[in-house]
């Protein structure tokens, strides 16, 4: 139970019902972002949008869809990350400008908007929130360029950070993605109609094939009256770094990420983790659910027994009322259930994903102790977090990461384990298939592909 | 994915925010109910009720909660048995009557509702209803009895089938459980306080102990001032009957249901299952979630790898809105998604709890199978389910059980598994440690502990 | 302003789309009463129920009459009286019963509910509510009868005080009005429907003509499947004596009410308040919208000039958010605007239709002398309101009713009028066209035809 | 019944309880838009908006109202005009530009939108939605000003047509007139508080005086800090042309418009209606509530008495569910019934403040008749409605005005009237006390003050 996700976004076209298979885009997508959730579909008439804060399932009805005709749409699921929680960073945006409606919605995060946003401010720009998708699209709005496409490379060239993109136009669905390909994207296929994804669950959904991910630097345009898509590669060359935490955390495991296999990475992570830390234990239990692989993982390498000695309630929603005059915590326990039986008088290996603050892990630890392990080995499948996220994930500041400012001895007494075992780094690399260059691990090792802020 | 939920029950006496801490064992047991909820409160000035349709986060606020004072409560989550999914079949059913204001709700059916309802009504009585809640009530009402408690003993000798209740007077909390027991219900203790729940996974949110279970045919008188709780034993003697399919499906894996591991019983029939119906192949996939612990029992006994090959969406809603024009199905699809990855190439071992109709299975089979698999082994966790129930649980009638009219070669070629594989009866009684009598298998069997409707 | 209006009935049978007929009634009669409604319907397959709090446009939308199917229907606004402002007691009531399905309304107020009640639970009998509409249908279930139209007589005949009811059954819409006729209750019909309703107004909008008075002391007996009408008088006759003050301020004054003109009475009231009551004045003015009436007739017969010197928002709501620190009371303010321009320096004859407490009068005289009228002249076109209200209508205790504990000078020193007159009672008796014997005037005088509170 | 209302606009500084203040005011304005209500709060931390569709009183709550901190706010309840009636068209608008936050709504409408729009969009500037708020708001930012305030003046000088705003910004209230002043703006004053609004109810309510109206032509900035109130005429001087309209039928009858009674305008229209065209008759009926005012005027005049011969239902709300068959209309039986007892055998003079398309008023002369009435005598307080609108009324295209293509004998027979008198133009002047310049009257006679259409 790491950082929260961070958003998904879904876009189909040319398709009947376009906006209906958005919708079930993002309800396999929903996990990527509670909070708000927007479709923009297209048809003659014009673009047609909806948004609001809560579930895909809440914010659609059967009347909201009939007034999202059109052959194209894209769509999005929020986890605020920077623009605060407010109904009014709800993705798509749409504006009427020079290229006539235009709409957007992305992932990620863009590095310099604050010195862009100035920069169009000073020269006449208004924006009505936040959010760095205005930016853009003043961006586009504003470009040297003739054609709608061509603002969009131009936008491009000057943001900075992190974005997996996709546009909706009176002509055409366009995707891009930056050129360190933080965020991912997959593009898929059924008949003649092009569907892109942050994950391919939601291909699986639709029923769409998954042919390859958008290319890090690449802007793929969809025209809407069909015809074969266009791929450009309008942005310098550089190193691919997408994000290796949508492979440890974010990710739904029956996705492919990067074209990888989700689930499969974790469990080598589970089980390079095994050998890389084993220990003599009873019982291998995941923080579910999401080091439930990583432990599968581990048991099979170690050859310790694997169950689910935590059960975590799926029916907690949003809202928990806690008794009034209580000094007992319910932050994890609504989630979390130990069962005491398969926990009493054992020595357990706890796998979970990762450490934030520490405080969480320490919980889970106490209450897997108080349900009577005799023992508890906690096991993380990725490195210490040292550093915050500046590409689109919601990291408390770096100061709160528990591992940038404690050793691994303390965090170990901290959380109260009886021993704490991290991967190491190369494993991680090994887990999903690296060389060394192709991910970013700057939450692990501050390295950051492009500059955390401004320029 | 068998038979639909049914009920869950919790009480609490004597207690300061009595309602809240229902609250809270009510949010526990929402897997057993998500179609209403409610909540009878009791202060000095009588009792207060709160029940509406939707889940339990959404029926219950801070005000509505406020609005609900006092040390006793009990609470209900409902799954539509008889009566209709009305919002009027809502639990708790309060009256005012000859000892002043009873609330009461229960899980279970009882099976001369008809009979008994038909004599009330030929007596002069009333009914707002078709809940048999209401027909407890009206018995308990017109008994041949001085107080509240021998109305309702001399009630419950009239009442045949299911049944375990709650109810709250002006002056105590009463538990009662039908002399088959048929269906749960624990006992707890937090300080002073007693605590009752169809399941144990409630009292470890509510931060209670486990002490027992209410028995079959027992009443439990807790006085609201406090003091010792009393129990008696008003009815006839008869073998204890519960149902066995809580272990099998309904309950929470981290419950203890007759003071036994749910979890541990599962693994056991998982156990069982392998050494019955051996396979040679490579995974063993469960039916998530009910399958899970069943499935870790097979690949242990087997030594064929567990992994998840199927991913179920935990953020499927009550509403999910289908394409209009499209000629898929989305019924499983919405909530399970194969891991292609896993399983293509793959001999697989797909371990679910039941078969009820066979259609949904079918799709799960087909579905493994387009994902790739090479041959699939279907295992059931449980003997053929010929019969229907008739003591609380939602299941189809008998003619459209599956196992009822078709040998398992026909089921195997239905659902088009490569071979499948039934739990032998004597291996499920082991499993939840049965001599051969001690539980309800009447969906197995057709041995009906109580004649199905009427006398 | 005076006592807050109480209930209206609407019925129909036999009807196509009864119950959207019923709709259009209430909606007409939605004066009477802003807290709830509900409609029951009937159809071959039962009874079908819907009520919620809320205004009738709020509560019924096309899916819910879409849900309410049938040839027969009968519905309720309610303002509550007895029995508590909560949802559990909105009307119509259904029970399952002896007769089958019974669902019943009405507008009124039973004196002996309690004892009734006492004794039927006395009896066995139990209720969900403090309505005493489930009194009534407890009693008509209990009853030494062998048809249902027998049962609702034995039940009548025990019920005390007063009441205009409408009953559906499952072959039957019956509409009944207590010996004193206390509420009203017309008849009216269109086709070969009839219809009844608490005021002429619901039938214009549904296109019926108004027919007759359902008599004091009548039950009339509508055929579900069509045939003559039947009308019998099971109760001892008494002299009726219908509540005068559905004349004084209840009903709109487009309705018919006791077979005449509510206007006319009104402007009666007025030209004879007039003539007792004249001053030397500039302007009359009324209190909006129940003193108009009066006040014109005032106008007419006084020679001064009338007009609108306050104006009415008609957008008020039910709820009202007032600034946190302020000192000013927004009760008045919010529903009634002074008229600066016609007010300043004239001396105003102010008519208002009566005086409860006299806290309201207060201000709506300081507001007009605030606004610059030179004098204000009270006149009240009704006797001074002395003693509370036991058959329907919600009034503050008797100690509450200014009238009761001061004399005339005194209320004109209190409400800061210069003059204050009050409508005589011979001319109110004039203005109803009243013999001395026809109207309850327990209001003004105490002569309560049946004694207050039980036998 | 003529046109539906337009909108309306409140502001206050500096004030504590900002919002909560607008909120009253627009609770006051309701009257001139129910389709949206929105409000914008400043406080030390930025702008605080919120709106939404619906009435006042549902769009605010006690929670939104805490979330609108501050010492100053703007509000707005809104009637569509030109935009759509959608939620995104919802006013105040709030951006984020050159000069930090800049909150604006308006009542009124641009006649060169569409040419602004366009120069702003081919300059680079993006537009969230049709609403010509937000065109002024561009303007503003991109003016070659230095200050805001400045930025407004050049901004105004770009804008054609009809507008009375409110702006907010970090540091001030603006509020600014048109130089014909088309639509009305109040100003007032409580202590050291600055007030604007639509009309003069709105302070009333508050508890502010009234002072003066923002003269056509000005802007008045309002420091928030506090401070004197500064005035600027920075647009060149034109003729004033107010809208007549405002007399006729929208403002509330309480408010000053223009510094003058709307009562008293009105009722010298119904004065001056009878003596150009008297008639023999009975009574004098308004069409309420827009037509009483004159119709008093009416009958003072001719000495024929007045009576309210037609009922208009207050608690008509937006939706109305008519029978599925019927042939009848409820379009004007829903809001009004006629008072057959009143109306039989009478010869009537019917007063309604105007005919747009007549389809209304020829409902409403058969709804007399078949009262009973023997004859019909139409009367209007205005002139033939000849022409639309282009100053932020929602009026029908020229075409479907009655009067632009029929003569009034033609549309005596149309209606079905007996006899048919609109109001003289040079009586509507004298009304208003107008000698001839000073009002827009381009309805009546087309003279458009602005050119309809862009320059």
């Amino acid at each position: 139970m790491p950082f929260r996700d961070e958003c998904g976004v879904f876009g189909i076209a040319p398709q009947a019902e376009a906006a209906r298979q958005t919708y079930l885009g993002l309800y396999a997508l929903q996990h990527r972002g509670q909070e708000a959730a927007g479709i923009c579909s297209g048809d003659a008439e014009g673009l047609h949008l909806h948004k609001a804060q809560g579930y895909v399932a809440d914010v659609f009805s059967e009347t909201v869809l009939d007034a999202l005709p059109g052959d194209a749409a894209i769509g999005h699921t929020r986890y605020s990350t920077t623009g605060g929680n407010v109904a009014s960073a709800a993705h798509p945006f749409l504006i009427h400008g020079r290229f006539g409606q235009v709409a957007l919605c992305h992932n990620g995060n863009l590095t310099n908007t604050e010195a862009l946003r100035a920069r169009l401010i000073a020269d006449g720009h208004t924006f009505t929130s936040p959010s760095d998708s205005e930016v853009l699209l003043a961006l586009i709005n504003r470009a040297q360029a003739d054609t709608l496409e061509d603002a969009v490379v131009a936008a491009l060239r000057e943001a900075k950070g992190a974005y997996s993109l996709l546009i909706l136009t009176e002509d055409a669905l366009l995707a891009a993605r930056d050129p360190h390909g933080f965020r991912p994207l997959a593009m898929g296929r059924m008949g003649g109609t092009t569907v892109f994804s942050s994950e391919t669950c939601a291909f699986d959904l639709v029923g769409a094939a998954y042919v390859r991910d958008v290319e890090p630097g690449e802007m793929v345009i969809v025209p809407r009256q069909g015809g074969e898509a266009r791929s450009r590669f309008p942005l310098p060359r550089v190193q691919p770094r997408p994000c290796v935490f949508e492979h440890i955390y974010f990710a739904r495991p029956d996705s492919l990420v990067y074209g990888q296999s989700v689930m499969a990475a974790r469990r080598e992570m589970g089980r390079l983790l095994a050998r890389r830390h084993p220990v003599e234990a009873d019982l291998v239990v995941p923080v579910p659910d999401s080091g439930v692989s990583a432990a599968l993982g581990y048991s099979e390498e170690s050859g310790i027994p694997f169950d689910f000695g935590i059960i975590r309630n799926h029916y907690v929603g949003r809202t928990f009322i806690e008794p009034k005059q209580t000094i007992r915590s319910f932050g994890v326990k609504v989630k979390l259930n130990p069962v005491r039986h398969l926990l009493a008088g054992k020595r357990v290996v706890l796998v979970d994903d990762s450490i934030v603050r520490g405080t969480t892990s320490k919980k889970i630890v106490q209450m897997v102790r108080e349900a009577g392990a005799r023992e508890v080995h906690l096991r993380i499948a990725c490195p210490p977090t040292t550093h915050s996220c500046f590409y689109g994930i919601d990291t408390p500041k770096r100061q709160h990461l528990i591992a940038s400012y404690m050793p691994v001895e303390e965090i170990t007494a901290f959380v109260e384990a009886d021993t704490l075992g991290y991967l190491a780094m190369e494993d991680l690399q090994a887990s999903v298939g690296d060389d060394g260059q192709g991910f970013c691990y700057a939450c692990f090792n501050g390295d950051y592909p492009v500059a955390p802020s401004g320029e």
